[in-house]
């Protein structure tokens, strides 16, 4: 699309998505936008984000960009979904009620299958066995609900596989044992992800800003070596940084930083800005995509839309690993940086597998 | 809702619409926007408007106004039917195609029944049934596939209807034997009307931009009287006015120079602005409400839904004329303008049987 957009109308018509659906229910003071970026795989499928957006605006934005990005994670999940994602205007500890939940759930359940939801930023497996009494289209419910339970512990997994892939790519051996691993951000998805590591023989250097969380590690695993800040992280002498907290992980100063030489956690979107990818390359630093090594989570949410079953979808997650090496390989082939092979090769699965809907079963 | 929208999406929140949707498929260039302003009385029903917007911000607003008035006019009508609306952006000489329609069509579809379409300006019989190919919720399809055809038949049966309680209320008899009616606009709905009032009776004078309308006037109704202008034509020495053209047809300069006792016709939003309905009721000319007497369109394709019979549909558009009067009665009891007792009625009817929902059947 080649016009820019003027205005919020344009800005829906002038991205690339099949389908923007704004719901509304005035007694419960629900807002929502729900986007569904393409179907070629199948339904969409993406959290629900309920944050005090500043302006709608700004929740369209996002509400854009991630259904979005949830149609390259899905594709390159090997998953038959599609890319869909949610957000709910305003702040969750001030409005978040059963009926809100439940009027989000009626709206769910009007898109009758196109598009699947699940927890994000905001949102808890108790809040989705919520909307699941008003829609059969909602995974990310709790174990007792016969949910998936809390996709972080198959989140860490995948990345713990997409790290052990990028050591047998760059060390020839996909063991961690007797690497230092530096972690920022021990939130669900780090701690799952250190109890691995550990496991695994690494040794790690962990920061997180909550004194929560460094209290946590103190009483659970008190070999972690704490540093203060991500700055002092970087510049720590460590073979792996896995960035697992906020966005834009991967600015200009933390490449030039960094002393590890790969870099493979569980935030999204770490690549600050576009050409970063290149720095890293140029660095010889061995990037390892963000949305496909934390694509452990949805699949562990997926597997609940045919009934969930913990090991299935932890086998179907271990399969990160393969699709790391692949990438590692088309990226070498193609001369291009993993991030840009990542793409291309959800583009390519999209394209293949969405054409064949073109030929007719009766 | 006090809060001023400051931008489109806002304009979306800040409306009473329960959910609005962009639909958009680059490969054919469509870019629609179904707006379902509310379901209270069952899925929203209304046409689909494919139109040259000068802006995307233009075909919003224009959405959101003409699915607000769906809900009223399917209320008043005694339908069990929300409202909703859509508009396909762009010139449909230019762009209308097969796979256009279709990927509107499979986007109709996809609300699985919240939304019933049908034909409005720039989309025909023959253009339903092309999107009825991709989606079942289709009304005003042609009569050979068994669809409710040209709905100008009972919209201008039904404007009839209304002509004849306003003659009832106003001079004690439903003939209108022996008056003069001014019909401004001789479109397909005018030409149908001008057919009853002549086999009732009435003599006719009529105005028409178009020569083509002239033409066929001369050729089919000699003895209609023709005017230059609707200037004339309401200036002339007429007992009914009947707009039938564009919208706003009831400005201030027009209720002042009116002969005519009643406004009874089939153009949409006839009152240019609030205050005209009182302006009206001080010159003591009645107002029979345009979204009232112009329903009989609407009944007749959603007779559709059921499977069409003509006679039914017929039948129930009949009811067009009780409920003129019902109107005027509430009007005189409550001391307001037909307009306004129009609304109320339909407010009422929502709330009554909306409300109803909340007995749960099991």
């Amino acid at each position: 699309m080649s016009d820019k957009p003027d205005n919020d109308v344009s800005e829906v018509f002038a991205s690339d998505h099949e389908q923007v659906v704004y719901c509304r229910d005035e007694e419960t003071g629900l807002k929502a936008i729900i986007a569904v970026h393409n179907t070629l795989l199948g339904p969409g499928l993406g959290g629900t984000r309920f944050f005090p957006y500043a302006t709608e605006q700004d929740a369209l934005k996002d509400v854009l960009r991630l259904s979005r990005g949830m149609s390259y994670k899905n594709a390159l999940a090997g998953l038959d979904l599609g890319g869909g994602k949610a957000v709910i205007i305003g702040d969750p500890s001030e409005i978040k009620t059963e009926a809100l939940l439940r009027a989000y759930g009626r709206f769910v359940q009007s898109l009758n299958g196109r598009y699947y939801t699940a927890c994000d930023v905001g949102t808890y497996v108790q809040d989705m066995d919520v909307v699941a009494k008003e829609s059969r289209f909602v995974t990310g419910r709790s174990m007792e609900s016969g949910g998936a339970g809390d996709s972080s512990v198959l989140t860490a997994y995948g990345v713990f596989q997409g790290m052990r892939a990028s050591a047998e790519y760059l060390w020839g051996s996909p063991s961690l044992a007797g690497k230092r691993v530096g972690i920022s951000g021990v939130g669900k998805v780090g701690r799952y992800l250190i109890g691995h590591l550990i496991e695994d023989g690494a040794s790690i250097v962990a920061t997180d800003p909550y004194e929560g969380a460094i209290q946590w590690l103190r009483d659970n695993y008190a070999q972690v070596e704490l540093v203060s800040t991500t700055e002092d992280l970087i510049a720590a002498d460590i073979d792996v940084y896995a960035p697992c907290a906020l966005g834009g992980a991967l600015d200009d100063a933390t490449v030039a930083a960094l002393t590890a030489k790969i870099v493979c956690g569980a935030a999204n979107n770490q690549l600050a800005h576009t050409g970063v990818e290149k720095q890293l390359e140029a660095r010889g630093i061995l990037y390892a995509p963000d949305y496909l090594v934390n694509s452990g989570g949805v699949i562990q949410v997926a597997d609940e839309i045919h009934g969930f079953d913990f090991e299935r979808a932890k086998r179907r997650a271990s399969g990160i690993f393969d699709t790391t090496m692949r990438i590692y390989s088309l990226a070498s082939e193609e001369g291009v940086p993993p991030s840009v092979a990542a793409d291309r090769l959800a583009e390519r699965r999209m394209r293949d597998v969405g054409r064949l809907r073109g030929v007719y079963l009766p």
